[in-house]
């Protein structure tokens, strides 16, 4: 089966008095049906649910003036990266990568100054499992259609140049496609396979996505997956099990 | 434009003996036209060249047993894994995460006993550029279509639980589109985005081939991208651009 992946493309910004499943189901070309999955930007969820913050009005304190003076950053976005994190894990070369509070590691808390207004930033939203459960639940009443909502954000990684879209929250579907205990082509049981479906399903979205061209989601056909409650957290490695932290 | 992901089933396992390129084009039930992407998994390519070892014939040396022995793993996996490494980068858990030689950072330098006949394992192909450079030459050869070919494989990442799709040769693409310099929605010119399109591109094939379906190859089609040489080295991070290692 051909999966197909189908872009939404927005004529204007959102605001948070915005309707966004309006927005989104009137924007769309194409009907969404049961069994589709719809990725979304963490960035128009952030513009509608206003996390959105204004740079200048930021104090920073001391902490924020002094890594920004050695990180070469701008102490109100340090500041703001702080706020949002519960701890630094690297800073080095003008980089910082923190574990946000919510859990995700990554550059800048995720604070993101682009596709925003000059002088603006964009926080992650509050609560992703959250934003993705009420828009997945708004779409069933609406439409009776019954499909898998992931919000999608653009992480770098290590090891590897650039960066891909990860899921930063999920409704309808399980984080992970887990193989262990069945058998592959030879009839050897696999111990140790687990796709992690809904960032493949977010790197796949960013395809058509891209990050010029006015398209916030995309609708993914044809990708096979069971319905359930899913959480973000079943995809965030403890400290633990993590041999980079 | 609808991004289209088109599985291309083999009813036989890949021998050596094979010709690849009649095998997949025999096995497509689209036709590839110009602007195609090609990916396919690192299994067949390794299967196709000989890339295979008889776990049975290896014999572990000292190293290679203490190991083995501290970590809980097979001492003849932990000798085929160290040959095909320049370095160990972390040991934990039960885990061997290796520099391969290829200068990829991942889990039992890719070395892979799934897929594969009771006893024997795949390496990763020497050259993988080199393996979707001939795969490229032969389909224009064949067909007259220009394509890009994308070599795929599993790798776990750190952070976040569960595997991915990662590029491990290309062909005919450059592996990173880059942003910086563009102006983005607001005009507000982008100085970080640099998407790894390749990754991408692995991880949207991933979603049709699966681990257990007897499907080692995917086309994309309506994907833009602009017609380059690529190299796999250009997505590898360098030590010292690396706050992980």
């Amino acid at each position: 089966m051909t999966l197909q992946i189908i872009p939404i493309h927005f004529k204007n910004d959102v605001q948070p008095t915005d309707d966004l499943i309006d927005l989104l189901l009137s924007s769309s070309k194409t009907s969404l049906e049961n069994g589709d999955v719809l990725v979304i930007s963490q960035k128009i969820i952030s513009k509608h649910e206003g996390r959105v913050v204004n740079l200048d009005s930021i104090i920073p304190s001391e902490l924020s003036i002094g890594i920004a003076s050695a990180y070469d950053k701008d102490p109100k976005l340090v500041q703001a990266i702080l706020s949002e994190s519960q701890r630094i894990v690297r800073m080095e070369h003008g980089v910082i990568i923190v574990q946000t509070n919510h859990g995700f590691i990554c550059a800048n808390a995720g604070i993101d100054e682009s596709n925003v207004e000059n002088g603006y930033a964009t926080l992650l939203p509050k609560d992703s499992d959250k934003s993705a459960d009420n828009i997945r639940l708004k779409i069933l009443q609406q439409t009776g259609k019954k499909v898998a909502v992931i919000i999608s954000d653009t992480f770098g990684r290590p090891f590897r140049m650039g960066q891909t879209d990860h899921a930063i929250g999920v409704s309808g579907i399980d984080t992970i496609l887990h193989y262990e205990g069945t058998p592959d082509t030879f009839g050897k049981i696999l111990r140790v396979t687990a796709t992690a479906i809904v960032d493949e399903l977010c790197s796949a979205a960013e395809l058509v996505m891209g990050k010029t061209k006015k398209c916030p989601a995309a609708i993914i056909k044809n990708f096979e997956f069971k319905e359930n409650t899913g959480n973000i957290k079943s995809i965030l490695r403890s400290e633990e099990e993590d041999l980079f932290r």
